[in-house]
C-alpha cells in the first residue's frame, strides 16, 4: 500500500426530506447566493423548497442561475462579481456536478483578493492546490448523482476549448444534502450518464496494477457490483427509492477519496474524454464509455492483473484463458453500458479519423503526452486507443 | 437505505515515516500534553521519536503516562488536572484504543467548565453527544490497530465495574498518524485481538437484516475478506508491511462510520462482552470472539438473510441447505479466530454458569435488557447466548 493522506470534512445528510435540515447548516442571518444551472430546479420545485427553508432561517437570499454543463469561466465570473458587490457570506449550489464545480470556482475567486483581476490564473495550477488562504464557504443540494463533487475538493472549469482542473481543500462543501427523491425527475439519459460516470470514476482508481490496497480494491469492486445490480433498474424505474439511493451514495463515495487513497490511479480515460467533450460536445460520461473498452483492449498487458481480478470479482468470469477472461470482462462492461442506453464507439458520436487527429492535437496542446498510472501513454498510444474505439 | 448523517473530519496520514509531518499538524508553539499507556511506547522508542519532532517545532511538551487498558475515570482525572493547571493547548495520544479513548475524555472534561467538579456526569449521556461546546483539540499517533478510535468521535471509559460510552463530535481527532511500522513490535496476542476487534466491529454494523445498503454491505464484506486474507499473516509475520498496513487501515475504516451509515446496527455482542471484561478482566476482543458464534447460533432466524449473504460472499459457501450454510459460516468464523490463537468458549476463560449469572446481573444493572437491531434480546435470550458459549 502506498503512503496516503485522507481528509474529507464534508458533512453528508443523506435521505428523504433532509432539505428541512438546511436551516441548521447555514449560519443565522447569512447572506446566501444560491447557484443553479439551466432551470430544471425551477421546473421540479427544488429551488422553491430551498428558498422556503432559507426564508424561515431569516437568511437573505440571492440567486444566480444559468451555470452551463462544463461551466464556463466567463459565466462564473459574473457570479464572482455579485458575491463581491453584495458581500455574500455563503454559497449554496443546487444542482449537479457542473453547478457544484462552478460554485467551487466562485468560492475561490471571490473569497480572497489573491487573484483579483486575474482570476483566470486560478485555472493554472492543475492538480496542485490553488494558493489562496480563504474561500467563501459553500454547501450543496445535489440533484444529479454523478460527479462526486459534493464530497471532494475538486472542480473542472472550461475556458475556451480547455477543461481545467481546480483543486483546493477550502472548497470541500461544508455540507451536502443528498435526497435521492430530488433526483427522480431527471431525464433517463442523465441518470444513465451518472451511472457510467460513477463506474469510470471507480475504474480510474482501480484498473491499474496490484498495490496491496485490499480495502480499496474491495470497496471499488463493491461500488462497481452495486452499479451493475441497480444501474438499469434506476434508469428504467426512476422512482424506485432504494435503487436510486444506492446510485446516489455510490456516486458520492466513488470520488470522495476512500477508493483511491493509497493505490495507483490512472485517469487517462478522463483526459482523452475531456478533449472529446471540448471539441465535439459529447457528454462527459458518454466519452468515458467510448474510451474505457478501447483503453483496456490496447492496455491489456499493462493492466492484466487487475483486468483478471475485475473479471473474477465483478463479473464472476472463471472460464477460459486469461485473454478470454479479459475479453469477456470488456464485453460484459460494454453490454452493461449498452443496457442503459450508452453507446461505446466513436462512430456513434460521428467522430472519424480526422476527429481522432483533432483529439490528439488537443491532448498535445494540454501536455497530455504521458498519461496513465505508468506515465507511458504517449500520443501515439492515445491514437491507437481512439482508433480501436472507431 | 435508511436516512443518515455522515461526518468525519479527521485528517489521516497513513504510511511509513508519517511521524515527520507531526510538526505541520500541531499549532506552532503549542503546549502539548502527550498521553500514553503502560510504557510500551517508551520501550519501542515511539515516544522519543514523537518528542524529537515536537521539540523541532518549538512545542512545549508535557507527558502523562499510565493510561490503563479500559481507561479509568480516576486515572484520566489526574490528566485533566494537569491540563487545567498547565493550560495545555493540545493533546497528543500516542498508543492504542485505551489511550485514544481516555484522551477524548480528557479533552472534553478539561475543555470547558461545564462539568467542572462533577466530571463523572460526562459519562452519563450514553450514545448522545456530551452537551459541551468546546474541547481541547487532540491528535493521535496510533500504535495498535484495533478500535478505530483514531477516526471517530466515540470513547469508552471505565468507572468501577461500569464501561461507559462517551460521544462528542468535538473529540474527532484533528489528525491521526497511522504508520504500520510503529505497530511491528506489538505482542502477537494484541495483534490477534486487533484482528478480531476489527472483524466484530464490522459485524455489528452488518450482521442484522437486509436494508438495501449495498455499498455498505460490500464495503463491510471487503473488510471481512481482507481480514481473513491477512489476519494470520500479520499475526505470524509482524514485519510484513503490506499485511500490517491492510490491518491498520481496515481497523480504522471499520469504525469510521462508512460501513454503518444508513443501515441497521446491532452491538449486542459488544454490550455482553463489556460485562465480561468488567467482571472477569477478559480482553475486549476475546469477549467478542466468544459471544459472536453463540449469538449467531441463537439468532440464526432473525439474522438468516445476512448470515446466508455472509456465508456466500465472505466464505464462498454454496453447498447445502440454508441451515447447513449458516452452520458452515459460523464454523469458518470460529476456525478463523482459532487460527490466530483466539479462543471462542466461555470455559476457555474459566467462566461457568455462576459467571453467566453475574454477567446477566451486569446487563440488568446497565439497562441492557432490550439489545440487538430489533431491540428484542431480553436478559433470558442473553443468558441463552452465554450458555451456548459455555
Amino acid at each position: 500500500m502506498f503512503n496516503f493522506n485522507y481528509y474529507n470534512p464534508t458533512n453528508i445528510l443523506f435521505g428523504k426530506r433532509q432539505l428541512s435540515k438546511l436551516k441548521n447548516l447555514i449560519p443565522d442571518d447569512a447572506k446566501v447566493l444560491i447557484t443553479y444551472g439551466g432551470g430544471s430546479v425551477i421546473k421540479n420545485g427544488v429551488l422553491q423548497k430551498v428558498k422556503t427553508v432559507l426564508a424561515a432561517a431569516s437568511c437573505e437570499v440571492l440567486e444566480f442561475g444559468g451555470i452551463e454543463p462544463n461551466p464556463k469561466f466567463e459565466t462564473l465570473m459574473k457570479a464572482v462579481d455579485i458575491v463581491r458587490a453584495e458581500n455574500v457570506d455563503f454559497l449554496l449550489a443546487v444542482g449537479g456536478g457542473s453547478v457544484m464545480d462552478g460554485t467551487k470556482f466562485i468560492a475561490l475567486a471571490a473569497g480572497s483578493d489573491t487573484f483579483k483581476g486575474e482570476e483566470e490564473k486560478i485555472l493554472s495550477f492543475g492538480f496542485a492546490p490553488v494558493p489562496v488562504t480563504s474561500a467563501i464557504p459553500l454547501g450543496t443540494v445535489v440533484t444529479l448523482p454523478a460527479t462526486g463533487s459534493e464530497m471532494n475538493m475538486g472542480a473542472v472549469v472550461s475556458r475556451g476549448e480547455d477543461k481545467l482542473p481546480v483543486m483546493s481543500p477550502l472548497t470541500f462543501p461544508k455540507f451536502s444534502i443528498l435526497d435521492p427523491e430530488l433526483t427522480f425527475s431527471l431525464p433517463k439519459t442523465q441518470v444513465a450518464n451518472g451511472v457510467v460516470d460513477t463506474f469510470v470514476h471507480v475504474l480510474e482508481q482501480y484498473m491499474t496494477y496490484p498495490a496491496e490496497g485490499r480495502f480499496q480494491d474491495r470497496t471499488a469492486e463493491g461500488i462497481l457490483q452495486t452499479l451493475v445490480e441497480i444501474g438499469k433498474k434506476t434508469v428504467d424505474d426512476p422512482t424506485d427509492y432504494d435503487a436510486r439511493a444506492n446510485l446516489v451514495w455510490c456516486a458520492t463515495t466513488a470520488l470522495c477519496g476512500i477508493v483511491g487513497a493509497g493505490v495507483p490511479q490512472d485517469w487517462s480515460t478522463h483526459m482523452i474524454g475531456h478533449e472529446m467533450t471540448a471539441l465535439f460536445g459529447v457528454d462527459h460520461a458518454k466519452t468515458l464509455a467510448v474510451v474505457t473498452p478501447a483503453m483496456w483492449r490496447v492496455r491489456r498487458e499493462q493492466k492484466k492483473d487487475k483486468l483478471l481480478q475485475y473479471a473474477d470479482r465483478v463479473w464472476n468470469i472463471s472460464d477460459g484463458s486469461d485473454d478470454e477472461k479479459i475479453d469477456a470482462a470488456i464485453e460484459k462492461t460494454e453490454e452493461f453500458f449498452h443496457s442503459i442506453g450508452i453507446k461505446t464507439r466513436l462512430s456513434d458520436h460521428n467522430i472519424d479519423e480526422s476527429g481522432i487527429e483533432r483529439i490528439i492535437q488537443g491532448l498535445e496542446k494540454h501536455g497530455m503526452t504521458k498519461l496513465s498510472e505508468h506515465g507511458d501513454i504517449t500520443l501515439d498510444i492515445s491514437r491507437e486507443i481512439l482508433r480501436t474505439a472507431l
